[in-house]
């Protein structure tokens, strides 16, 4: 019997992907599709890409028309997620692609998003140490931000093996479908194209406290986050650069090690071979990450690159793997490694 | 029992499409890898995008390494397919992504390819009045060029239904993955982003004679074809902007009559809704055409506008398509009409 | 003695582009810049490119503002330039980047645009016959469409020389930048990366009377105009596909000198040599045209191909030539035709 | 009495943006143009944006055809400049974009380019402490990489205010005409656009010891550089996203002083208002760097970021620039700070 699933904000960059990766899932039936002000339009004239549901028409996101799922998944604004799922009630997994349940501290929560803490919940980045066994059975998922699951995947094993200092630099480089459908000046495709430009320097993106919480529960001390993002001139991918001083007896050899270890078994993560290194249109489209590690001799520095599309392992596809173990589906079902590329 | 396929040339972009295709096929097995200058690599060097097949490695291009499969896909340099075809045999299913066995007429072949013709094989754009039929049962087929696919699907609904003049005039942009892997200066990305350029100008493009015999077999009478091909700042898509004179009574209406009814239950074309136009970034990935269709009152002429992926319903997804028809497979088996955008 | 010019529109990309002009235009002192919602910041916010410009506040945009200058550009929205141009009085030069005063027929004015017709003022294409004597001593310039510029260069020497039927089909492909800073969802970089896709088919462009206008008076007869503009993935360029019919007797060697008659002595368009076509990146940021002609013997078409930057030769570059013409100083003062690539 | 140029390497990217800054200094005059491979073609064919030269024939690249000039620029691969200078004789300006002069350490030079050293020239990054000074009337000119322009200009104001540890941590993302126009597959527009990719990691790019030699010998002491070159999907521009660790008593006010100190004067460094961040459309085609520094209070770390053009003030700007001061011309002249935007 077909799981049914809801999507509230389907006529979003985050929403459109969940689709686009739901229309592929065996198990699936698509059901309501939920939208703010593109309501009571066909979903094809705001996503002309998902052929299949073009003639599908958007419903207001309100709790009738989301009842009657087993899944709902929600790609709304920050701050809006915790009513919703109140509304939907305990039965139903509720996947929220938004923030408002990922940060365990309510301190940093009102410190980078301004309002009150709503809870934590269950955190969908499968990879990291302990979190596929709390997503099992969980009727609550906090799908990570995009950049926290590149920079958590790219550093977590050298924290986790006791290899890097508690200071992680940090720079990332984003396409711009991390934005969002916001109509802002700075997104135009004319502003965008030939140029990269970056934001929220200096520590005051609100991905900081999130990649902070990740690489301090693996490396089981405070890691200080130095966090630059970038945005780069393509509609997907992000690639991370992370880097952090090597501990004493780190070598190239202990570093690969470490990674191969951590990624054992990972269907979704490949760490390269040695001297091959991420690139975004590797896995544009696909729920993949790449990653690879470096020892920078002179300097005494882990350099860890990993490169996913935001869209998909970065938020959509680690949504629907993480729906797949809560609803203990096979972890892959519906979900391909094989990005579009060229 | 799952049809065992081989892929000659697949390190190239055709190749690796026609392989990113076959990994989502249910009903595949992907047998032998065959290249040339990249025979006894491991695919993930040339195609990172192939994770599952990434420690495939290359063999040379002969008839042994691609000898013992139900199919066998070459994507290979124009000339090279008829004496590899020959060697496979007649059991063999043979599925030709290269020009050699697309022209009807010798004579064309010699003009604008300048060697000797190898023949005619059924056609693989299922689409075309009869070509469906015909390849059914099939063991071999001619994948079309990527341009005449999408000029195709835009006009022949406009002859075949006697709409239009015999004179077509025809500018479409590619993506540079339709120039191939081939190390040529102005294909550089430093000389292709921000920049468009025309080429194959005033009537030289090989793929011009293909769109005339497609379009004149539906029409009934010799359809002139005037075609201006140009390179865009994208990897992939082909837009195709097609005119033609309109007959004598032509109304808008006629003409949306004629094309619901060229494409009524076809399930790679979709005929947009009025008003809404072709984009090729909602067909990025997939095997889909997006068609429209405007009559210019004051020019008299009809402009059918097709948006297709040239590596997708363009060759690999083409390809496929007509594979399944040639098996007795259902012929959506293992093909997405839905685009990776934005 | 300088020429003191103001720019009204000054946060916009044509304002812009005007202002990177004639900071490198040695007659000129800028004076007064102003703008709408941007009133009151510094040029620096929103044109940082105009490094030397950075400080200076923008005002909002009023008579009083604008007076006291020599020359006023005038990069506005439609329908706002008449009245500003009254109040300024008949001795300064005034010349608008926008369509107000562009077309002749009064009745295309009204069927294309919605309003009422300002008026005809001398049009400053100095290429096409007659226009550049109209433009000397001029105190009013209507600056061409970006599109008309590139196809009128494209067809008038093949309709001066008698060559060419009256009928034209026209596809060009643009730049982002020519849709302006305006916040539409289709402009978003996200949307625009990776995509070709039409616009205003089926006769419905602005630009298209302009052209009709232009080439039938170039030609002594009415000339009909089937346009298609397609929104490219780059900041800036058009290239345009233009093509018509030859007439009888037609052959390379006529079209070809008739192309070196219109264009010799031309300081800023350069027909190619034989075998070279123009591309959008040879002519970014400049005052350029290039262009080429080929006979495409089969279906008896010409085919002339023109690459322009839409802000430059198409906008603002154009604007300076005919400023400088009106003022009788050189034509070519502050003006290059050396393109920054790649 | 106009200065005579010769420029060696005149069909690749770095050639090609020393003539297109030549043709619009006011004092030189355009002589020899050499190439490689390209020898006996004309200039448009290989650069057909450089309008104004473009029937040029290029020469090879001999001593005979760079003599009779005042300034020869040399851009040539590694390892050539050395024999050319030399033959010129010492009353010749030589200005070598090449690296072969660079680095004072022979060790390096050895290390990282795997030949012998062939010396040190004056270093044209004016905007170092000292620098100026030594290329006043010198008769060598080594210009600086694109890398080290960019991380110089962001860091050396920190390490000259004795205000950040020496350890830097460097993360750059470069458009692809940094790499030049040779044939490689990584650099075809289908891999390149819409993806971001790392390369070099883990200290190995030629760039490294470049940065360290110019911030040590600001900072007077070894400044240990840990560098991650990337590349982007654009042509142009470098964005350098500058890391190092904050001397205690460090403020965002004190980081400000020392930036706002260092620039002071500076005709092509723009230290941007506070709360603005560089973006390397800004600087598109301008002898110009904007740069911004931050203090990252939570982590204690510097974050300087610089955005350049790296043909321009990466390369042929700076060369033209020390060309100037060496040449007792005003350091301005025919450079301008205004970039082509959007």
């Amino acid at each position: 019997m077909a799981v049914r699933a809801a999507v509230a904000g389907a006529s979003g960059y985050a929403g459109g992907e969940v689709l686009r990766l739901l229309l592929g899932h065996p198990e699936i039936e698509i059901g309501a599709l939920t939208a703010h002000s593109n309501a009571g339009q066909q979903l094809g004239a705001s996503q002309p890409h998902l052929a299949p549901l073009a003639d599908r028409v958007l419903q207001d996101t309100t709790a009738e028309a989301l009842a009657g799922h087993d899944v709902v998944f929600l790609a709304l604004p920050h701050g809006q997620s915790a009513a919703v799922a109140e509304a939907l009630g305990d039965d139903v997994l509720v996947v929220d692609c938004g923030a408002d349940f990922r940060l365990r501290s309510a301190d940093d929560w009102t410190a980078f998003y301004g309002s009150e803490h709503a809870g934590t919940w269950p955190y969908g980045l499968p990879e990291l140490p302990g979190h596929r066994e709390a997503l099992r059975g969980s009727k609550r998922i906090a799908v990570p931000g995009c950049y926290p699951t590149a920079v958590s995947l790219a550093l977590f094993p050298a924290y986790a093996a006791g290899l890097a200092e508690a200071e992680a630099v940090i720079t990332a480089a984003t396409g711009t479908s991390g934005a969002g459908k916001a109509l802002k000046p700075h997104l135009l495709g004319s502003e965008v194209m030939g140029s990269m430009s970056p934001y929220g320097v200096g520590g005051g993106h609100r991905h900081t406290p999130e990649m902070r919480q990740n690489l301090s529960a693996v490396a089981g001390e405070d890691v200080t986050v130095s966090f630059t993002p970038t945005l780069a001139p393509m509609s997907r991918g992000i690639l991370a650069t992370c880097s952090a001083k090597a501990k004493p007896g780190v070598s190239a050899a202990s570093l690969r090690e470490a990674y191969e270890k951590a990624f054992a078994g990972e269907p979704f993560v490949r760490l390269l071979p040695e001297g091959q290194w991420p690139t975004t249109a590797a896995v544009h489209g696909a729920n993949a990450a790449q990653v690879q590690v470096a020892y920078d001799e002179h300097a005494g520095r882990i350099i860890a690159i990993s490169a996913i599309d935001n869209l998909t392992k970065g938020t959509a596809g680690g949504a629907v793997q993480s729906m797949n173990i809560a609803l203990g589906l096979p972890e892959e079902l519906g979900l391909s490694t094989t990005g579009v590329a060229p």
